[in-house]
């Protein structure tokens, strides 16, 4: 298990079938970087001028987050991305 | 559906009919990008001195923001652009 | 209308008959960026520790501002100068 | 008139006699930029934590300013300077 | 002994047999920098709006860190790594 | 008389007999620059969360600051060194 | 006597008999520059949200600071480090 600390929250790759405007399904390496994850784990809050604040997103949320952020980490077998809630941008219903 | 995060903001391009002085109307590329979005949802808030305070804008709003701000996404079919309320700078009515 | 966010100031540029020590006036390429504006609308404030307090400039005010600072935005045929607060030095009499 | 905003102050020059080792009088181009001026007005203040402290100069102050500091303006045919009071170093009696 | 100061947390090397896609294990020079580590000692906490709030790792944790964050050091013959909680990302059960 | 604002202090030189290790003393050109002055002014303060706090040196103090900090003033014949109080490392008896 | 302002400590070298693998003792000027050190002086504190809260080390203290942090100074014969508390990673018992 994976818990992240503070303001952090860790995410898995989200898979998405991805077609190119002509039809052909792309192999993964000429897919562009995900920008979509799922919340697997979230940190104990943040803190707002001495006060703990809950994060926003919870466990299970589909979130677009800002390319690039975050740092990945592999733990067993699998990959993870672990960044701050700050870097995420919105959740996706 | 997209929810942004605390003090973000999912805006959608506003499309202007874009004519040259000389009175031909562009084609797509040939236009600037535009500064003026309409508003389509709006995040919970922002922490001023630990207090939550809501956002200034609200769903439905045209607004300009600055050039370069945010970033975009694709939910869909559709294009966003989402950004601190901070990068907004007005209000047209 | 054009309601500037939170500490944003809207200005017009203030038209000076601009005269060189030889007499001539100059046609409008030749002048340098004018640092004076009037403003035309102010924003609600901003938080100073979480407190709310109300913009210092007021409409109809002629400001002197510091070069390049704000956005110049076009709304209908009018053009504008928004910018922070900060950005205005004194106002002028 | 020329009120400056919040922690603002506004200079204006302290002419000195320039005299050099050998005596000679310089004109005016040769002469290092000055680091002295009398204020001649002082911005409603700053605030500290939330609350609106005065400034520490009065109008009438002879006073030494980092070099470089503030901003230049022409108001009729008078120059002045405008630079935030934390730019202002000492006063000098 | 040694105690870290403030925030700080002092971690030990976690060992990872580590081999490759076919099977070769590899000597130490030819592994990747480790991003894991053991807590031996936190440090008495850190002032949040002016209060000392106690650290969210305990010794005996196991943790993932950022890259190339802290500080190495050596103690008697043991080296061990010296960083800030807030490069600590997260615990690992 | 030179008062200086806020947090920041006036120092004259301190001179130092200045001798090499053959004895020889040097001319004043061949000086490294001092670090040590004598506190000839202090300013009335700083805020610390809303709260005007005096400064921990003294009239008179003997101080060690860091090189290259503050700003050389030359009011009549002599020369000062104004800095800010954090400048200053510690006072010397 | 030496006394820091604030936040600073002053440092003395320990020094440590240094040898390398094969036995030999080097001489000065082949050692790396030392990360420990014992603290001669600490400074009255420093203010955490307005309120002065006293340093963490004492005098006595073995202590581990980052390397290239702070200021060598000379009192008399005697070479210190005058450095901020928050450059020192850890006390060594």
């Amino acid at each position: 298990m994976i818990k992240p600390l503070g303001d952090r929250v860790v995410l898995e790759a989200v898979e998405k079938e991805e077609t190119t405007a002509s039809g052909i399904v792309l192999p993964e390496t000429a897919k562009e970087k995900p920008q979509e994850g799922r919340v697997i784990a979230v940190g104990t809050g943040r803190y707002e001028n001495g006060q703990k604040v809950a994060l926003e997103v919870n466990e299970g949320d589909r979130v677009i987050f800002s390319k690039y952020a975050g740092t990945e980490v592999k733990v067993g077998d699998k990959e993870y991305l672990i960044l701050r809630e700050s870097d995420i941008l919105a959740v996706v219903d």
